[in-house]
């Protein structure tokens, strides 16, 4: 099978009119998709609203019981359950789920090496079988950042991470592409013009943008995250901006393609 | 195939001991099965940190805006995913579902009679087909009572009209018990002794228990329900507690058993 493994983000979740045009481009996206959303600012927002403070190290939440019950209805309730309706409403069978419904995905909790992030998770395993069982009938797998231990314990996990896994494990049978959406048109040669994207970025190029300083900081996890993808077998990865997520389906520059095969573009 | 659809309400899900106790008993019942649950106490409690307050009018929640978020957040959120973890602790590939997800229940948001529900469903539809390849890929689904009107609104739905929804749309292609778990240990003859539990009631023995006022008031509409659902192919109806439901799949005397078939017992 062909895979799109689409991720979105706070900056298209926390609008619902942005949401609903991302949702109706997405729905015209080709063949069979997975959509992976976190939404941490919501999920700070009704924390905040029951007493219970957000408490980040790193761009981390630390995830006490109170804040794991919160992102849980958060993530796994409320904006996920949105989503789908959204998404039935287009005519799209989607399927709402968090790694544990139907052992979709499975972590450890992290090990405290300093710091203690709570009831955060690293991801383990991928049941790729059930994942193929509800793309051959029909069904769009919408999947929320809450994932499990087979222990019983429901556990916080990154979306990006989530999507990756996703990607990596697919990969291994089918043909995934994978599409980060977030708050910027892609990778930038000026961060503050939008339009200098750079729309194709392979290891060389990489490594030349991170040698001139063109790439730093928070990038750079993002693309090092792309790369381990595309080795373990992902065809390619985009990054951009939700609202251009259907140019990208039709080849077209929308953002920045991250690319495993090596060209000699200088 | 032969399916259980068992409800679970309040008295158990509140209260993670009985919970646990409860999901140990029901994996060792026997074949296909689908869990239905509410949680209106705890989605109460919720709303009520949060500042809203709920409105009840002759026992059912008027759901605004915010309840219906509330709602969607305890229900399809914090409990669902919990006994998703549990039951897949138990190593059961257990998938929690509201009726978006899949396309699962469709209902209507209530017309305004008099009292105005709000964003309160009305079930029209079951999607029985996609049940059906999930029950063949040994998942379990947790269904709670989030419905939606396939426009994409979410519509806040009772569970007990949930589990009477599955099983009747079931039926008609299945072998399908039901059983709903509440707080009594079955249709009593004298309510304030739990040991005069009626073990079977047909129609003949309904109606006679009506006019000597037997059954009366909270317990009729639970009746009626369960008489409607043998009506449409539903084989038999068990009300009793959770913690008995173990026996009932051994044909031991554990609550009370509805059933379509009049026998001449007087």
């Amino acid at each position: 099978m062909k895979i799109s493994i689409i991720k979105i983000g706070g900056n298209v979740i926390d609008f619902p009119e942005k949401l609903d045009e991302f949702l109706a481009l997405f729905t015209k996206f080709p063949g069979h998709k997975i959509l992976v959303h976190g939404g941490g600012v919501m999920a700070s927002r009704f924390g905040e609203s029951l007493g219970v403070m957000p408490e980040m190290v790193d761009g981390r939440r630390i995830t006490d019981q109170e804040t794991l019950d919160v992102v849980t209805m958060v993530y796994a309730g409320l904006i996920n359950k949105n989503i789908v309706a959204k998404l039935q409403a287009l005519k799209v069978n989607a399927i709402g789920m968090c790694g544990a419904d139907g052992n979709i995905i499975r972590s450890i909790k992290r090990p405290v090496k300093g710091i203690d992030y709570g009831f955060v998770g690293d991801i383990q395993e991928v049941n790729t079988q059930l994942i193929d069982h509800l793309l051959l009938g029909d069904l769009l797998p919408v999947v929320n950042a809450i994932t499990h231990d087979a222990k019983g314990q429901l556990l916080n996990t990154n979306a990006d991470n989530i999507a990756s896994a996703l990607a990596t494990s697919l990969a291994k049978e089918h043909q995934v592409n994978l599409y980060f959406c977030f708050n910027k048109s892609g990778v930038l040669i000026d961060e503050k013009n939008e339009n200098s994207i750079i729309p194709m970025i392979n290891e060389d190029i990489y490594k030349e943008l991170k040698k001139e300083n063109v790439i730093h900081s928070g990038m750079i996890p993002k693309l090092d995250n792309a790369f381990e993808a595309l080795q373990k077998g992902v065809n390619h990865v985009w990054i951009g901006k939700a609202e251009n997520l259907h140019l990208a389906a039709k080849g077209k520059i929308s953002g920045t393609t991250i690319e495993r095969s090596r060209y000699d573009l200088f």
